[in-house]
C-alpha cells in the first residue's frame, strides 16, 4: 500500500471522470478514499469546489455533488474538480471536528504527512487537489444551531488586486449576503494557503438551522450565478428569492467585537431575523435565566445601527456565548 | 428539608403569583425549584400550560414565559398555571432526555416519589398540577433536525366525547396543522394520564429545526387563540401566516407505517418542503452513500398520494433511520 496520498484517476483525461483522492493510513486509522469528480472540457478556468470539511453542515456536500448533471448538460470549457466530502469521519459523527483525533480541519492547513488524520486529509487536499486549480470554492454553513443567510464571504486581504478579484467572485453567486469579516489571524486555515498562493479563494457559509429543500435551491442557485460568472458555462445569472427579496447586500464586520454575548447563562430568544435592520437600542433577543421567571429577563440590544446577519436559535445557551453577530454595509 | 413535593404558594390566591414547584432531593441529585406563574382571576376555566419536557424543544418555554405579560393585560376570568420548563437539567444539556438518570420525562408519568430525578419531577406534577387543571397544554417540538410546521396534536381516543372535545380545541389554536397520529401504545406519556381523568390534553408541536423570532410569532399567536377560544381572554382569533398560507388542515397518520426510512446509512437530501402534497412517485428525497458518487444515489419516492408532515434537515443518517413523515387528511 502506498504512503503518500494519490488520486485514483489521470486529472488531465477529458470529459467526467468519478474516482478518489486516497489519503493514507496511520497510526490512528486506516486509508480514506474521498471520492472526487473530474469535468474536464479542455482549456479555460480550472475551478476546485470542496465540502464537508466540517461535519455539521451538510448543505455543502448536498450543493456539490448536485451541480454535477447540470455540469453535464451545462459546461462549455475548463474543469471543475468538485470533492462534495472533504472530512466523512465527522459528516458521518455529525461533528464540526473530526472524531478520530478532535481537530478541526479548517485550522490545520497545510496539514503533515505524518500527522494524525485530519492533518492527512489536510495534507493530501494541499498537495494534489490545490494545485489543480486557480479558483477555489468551499462550501460550509453556519451549522444547525443558527439562523444566517445565505452568504459568500471573505476576509481583507494585504494584496489589493487578489482583493478586489476575490470580492467580484464572492458577489457573483448574488446570494443575499456578500460578507467581509475581520477576525482574528487564525492559523491553519485552507483560505490562507490557497490566497498565499495568489489565487481566488470563496467561503460560501450556506445558510444555517435546517437543511431544507427551499434554502438547498438558493444554494445551488448561487453556484451556478458562480460558474456562469466564471465562463464555465453560458448563461444568465439570477438571484435567488430569500425572505420574499431578490437582492443582495455586502457587508462587513469585526468577527470579535461585533457579537453580542450572553450576559448570563439561561434560555436565549430570539426576538429578530437574519439580514433586519436595527437602531440602537432595538430589542435582538432576551434571555432569561433559569431559576426565576419574567422579573430577572434581561433585554439584549442593538449597540448602534448595524444588520443582524445572524441570530442564534432559541436554546439554553453559557454565560458570554455568543447570540447575535453584527455588520454594517462595507465602505469600499 | 420536606422530602415530598410542594408549591411554594398559595394556588387559590388571585393576581398573578410567581412561584416554584420543588421537586425533592434523592441519590441523584439536589431538590429541583420549578419556576410556576399562576394567573388567577377566579371562576372560569382552569387550564395549566406546561414546556420544556424535553431539553432540546425550546419554543416552548419561550412562547409560555412571553403569555405571561398578555395574560396581564388580557384575562377575564378562570386561572391559568405556567410551568415553562419541566425538566431544567435535560434544558440545561439542550438534551431530549435527562442527563441524570438518562430518562424521558414524557415516558415515566405518572412518575415515583422515591424515583430518580426525572420519575420524581412526573410525581409532582402528577400530584401537584395536574389536579389544578381541566384542560393542559403540554409545548414540544420536533426539535432541531426535522423540518416541521407548527401544529397540535393528539391521538384516537377510545371515548367519542373527549375525542370531540380534544380535536375541537386542537383546532382553536388554528395553527397550519391539526395532526391526529396513531402510534404504538407508549406507556408513561403524560397525556394518557391526563386523559384517564377524563381532561383535555392538547400537545403542541411547535415546529422544528432553528428556534426563530419568525416561529415563534405563529407559535405565540396559535396560543393566544386557544386562550381566546377557551374563554379565558376576550378577542378575536386569526391564522397566523406560514409559508405565504393563513389556513390550517386536519390530518390523519400511523406513526409507524407512514415513516419513509432510509434505505442506507448516507446523506440525505430533503427534496421536499413539509405540506407539500405529494403523489405516488413523486421525489421526497434522495439518499447518498458516502464511499461514492452520483451513480449509488437511491431517490426516495411518495408510495401514493400523500402530504409530507415533517422531513429530516440534510444530514448524515443511519439506514433505517425515519427522513419523512406522511399523513392524509382526516376522515371524519
Amino acid at each position: 500500500m502506498s504512503a503518500v496520498p494519490h488520486l485514483t484517476f489521470d486529472v488531465s483525461r477529458l470529459g467526467m471522470i468519478e474516482g478518489h483522492l486516497v489519503v493514507p493510513k496511520g497510526a490512528d486509522c486506516e486509508a480514506l478514499s474521498l471520492p472526487v469528480i473530474s469535468l474536464n472540457k479542455g482549456e479555460g478556468p480550472r475551478l476546485l469546489i470542496t465540502g464537508g470539511c466540517h461535519g455539521d453542515e451538510l448543505e455543502g456536500p448536498i450543493v456539490a455533488r448536485r451541480l454535477v448533471d447540470w455540469l453535464l448538460e451545462t459546461q462549455t470549457c475548463g474543469r471543475v474538480v468538485i470533492v462534495p466530502v472533504l472530512n466523512p469521519p465527522a459528516v458521518q459523527a455529525s461533528s464540526r471536528n473530526t472524531p478520530i483525533d478532535g481537530l478541526n480541519l479548517n485550522r490545520v492547513f497545510p496539514g503533515r504527512a505524518d500527522g494524525s488524520v485530519t492533518e492527512r486529509i489536510a495534507n493530501a487536499v494541499s498537495r494534489l487537489l490545490l494545485p489543480m486549480a486557480d479558483t477555489i470554492f468551499d462550501l460550509h454553513s453556519f451549522g444547525p444551531m443558527w439562523e444566517f443567510p445565505p452568504a459568500t464571504t471573505t476576509h481583507p486581504l494585504a494584496d489589493p488586486d487578489l482583493m478586489a478579484r476575490t470580492i467580484r467572485m464572492a458577489e457573483a453567486f448574488k446570494l443575499p449576503m456578500t460578507m467581509v469579516w475581520e477576525h482574528p489571524e487564525t492559523p491553519g486555515m485552507l483560505d490562507l494557503v490557497v490566497q498565499s498562493q495568489g489565487k481566488v479563494f470563496v467561503c460560501a457559509e450556506l445558510g444555517g438551522g435546517t437543511v431544507s429543500a427551499e434554502g438547498l435551491a438558493i444554494y445551488e442557485a448561487g453556484l451556478r450565478n458562480a460558474l456562469i460568472a466564471l465562463g464555465l458555462v453560458e448563461g444568465e445569472a439570477e438571484y435567488p428569492t430569500f425572505r420574499h427579496k431578490k437582492s443582495t447586500q455586502i457587508l462587513e464586520t469585526q468577527r470579535s467585537s461585533d457579537e453580542l454575548k450572553s450576559p448570563a447563562s439561561g434560555i436565549f430568544e430570539p426576538r429578530c431575523s437574519v439580514l433586519d435592520n436595527v437602531h440602537e437600542g432595538d430589542l435582538i433577543g432576551i434571555l432569561h435565566p433559569m431559576g426565576s421567571l419574567s422579573t430577572d429577563a434581561i433585554d439584549l440590544r442593538a449597540p448602534e445601527m448595524c444588520i443582524v446577519y445572524a441570530i442564534r436559535s432559541g436554546a439554553y445557551v453559557n454565560i458570554n456565548e455568543g447570540v447575535a453577530l453584527l455588520a454594517r454595509p462595507l465602505k469600499r
